[in-house]
């Protein structure tokens, strides 16, 4: 699993970086981004995982997201991955919210995209291996998730799906339940098949319906946030955490839209929230 | 003058805005961003402008320059201009560093240049009667300037040639003297001809050497900066300073570049270094 530098950037005393490498995984190269915050020489430091969105891939959140600040003072490195498999040879859709730049974070069953889409499987193993092996400052005994839209849905349903992997679960706007919206309709209908029972280890109200457990989450939602009725939903995770007695912290952010603008606002507070449960 | 609203969006509890204007100085729309941070109804805040580098928009700082959360806690408007008059009647040229994205703050006396090119007059004069006249809360007694690279030119010059307007002038690697440098040489000629007695209200260290005065200036410049021997120089701004009595601190930044990763690690502080000159 060789390692390719695509650049690198001093930034706010520690070094941002985008990489490259080829995937068993996914069969494909696959682009991610670092931010590793300045520390000294042999120090160990926690991870969080940022899971981007539709159509985005790891630069959104680099270029836009103002969370090296919070992640240099808290000592936290940062990493985006993509949302997708991409290039000539994979598959895709004329929409944008499926196929490239819209992997769901789920292994696909359905040709054509059983091959490459295995994001699911990427982001819980090939990923964290790489990192393992070509960051020996990353701890990942200290391991949390966030991420935003499609990515929150990936936080959720990959932290609720691995809760001894991650000390703590956050999301901006997450697709809480795709077995109940437009954008997880097609996707997970696509990736996975009409057998509804297969969609519901993807699907974050499903999961804790069916059981699976943590201590608490933190959601940030913007009440402006135009997919805030048709896909995002969050009332359906309030009802899923209340019955299953998990501590939601579902903040409503009044004025806030979907934008990189409601993200940066308060990715740094959710970089302190899981930075005090990393070090915790 | 009236003004077009193109997208607002809310953030770090403000209104990050950009907005269109037809401009009598340049004779075409001209495009910028305002960043409005939360304020009491009637209240008056100050203003600090950012000037951008070559090839830049008003976006760039907007998206990646990471300043909300400072100018939020401070009360800073912060207004990012482009960087020259647009469009396909607009004189262009093939380089990256000369006509379009590469006004140079200069009011140009050549043509094809001399119709629309008028930075100077855009920046000094008309942007600030709209500003005044289309945000009440913008406090035009109190202003400040800093930018970037040729934008840094741009808020050296024009701040030291309007000492009474800018309670505080700092830079991000600024092109100091643009007489004596390549970039500066051929935007200097190309706008004003080969005069280069005309030049010298275009150039920081010219300005100073003839007499130009401020108490203090704040530039920070990346070591690693890919510019810095060939065109930016900080050095002479250091000498002309030093001549001069003006209390110059350039602070060398060891390992940073000229990117926005280091634009948007010390933003935040210049923001606060203005606010506390702004509101003293």
């Amino acid at each position: 699993m060789p390692i390719e530098t695509l650049s690198t950037f001093k930034a706010h005393g520690g070094t941002q970086g985008v990489y490259r490498h080829a995937s068993e995984t996914t069969s494909t190269d696959m682009v991610f981004s670092a931010y590793v915050p300045p520390h000294e020489e042999g120090a160990k430091l926690p991870v969080l995982w940022y899971l981007s969105g539709l159509t985005c891939t790891h630069a959104n959140v680099t270029e836009k997201g103002e969370f090296r600040a919070a992640c240099a003072e808290q000592g936290v490195i940062l990493i985006a991955p993509d949302t997708s498999p991409r290039g000539q040879d994979v598959a895709d859709d004329d929409g944008y919210d499926f196929g490239q730049g819209a992997g769901f974070y789920v292994d696909a069953t359905r040709d054509p995209w059983a091959g490459h889409f295995r994001m699911r499987s990427y982001i819980e193993q090939d990923l964290p291996a790489l990192i393992a092996a070509e960051f020996p400052m990353a701890d990942l005994d200290r391991q949390s998730i966030t991420g935003h839209s499609m990515g929150g849905h990936g936080a959720l349903t990959i932290g609720l799906r691995n809760p001894g992997r991650f000390r703590s679960i956050s999301a901006f706007s997450p697709i809480v339940a795709p077995s109940q919206c437009p954008w997880g309709d097609k996707a997970l209908g696509g990736y996975l098949g009409d057998d509804r029972a297969a969609w519901r280890e993807y699907d974050a109200c499903a999961l804790i319906e069916d059981g699976a457990r943590v201590s608490e989450l933190l959601v940030d939602q913007g009440d402006g946030d135009q997919f805030l009725t048709e896909q995002l939903k969050p009332e359906l995770l309030a009802e899923a955490c209340k019955a299953a007695g998990i501590d939601l912290t579902l903040r409503m952010q009044p004025g806030y839209d979907h934008s990189y603008y409601f993200i940066s606002t308060f990715l740094p507070d959710h970089v302190a929230w899981h930075a005090a449960r990393l070090k915790g």
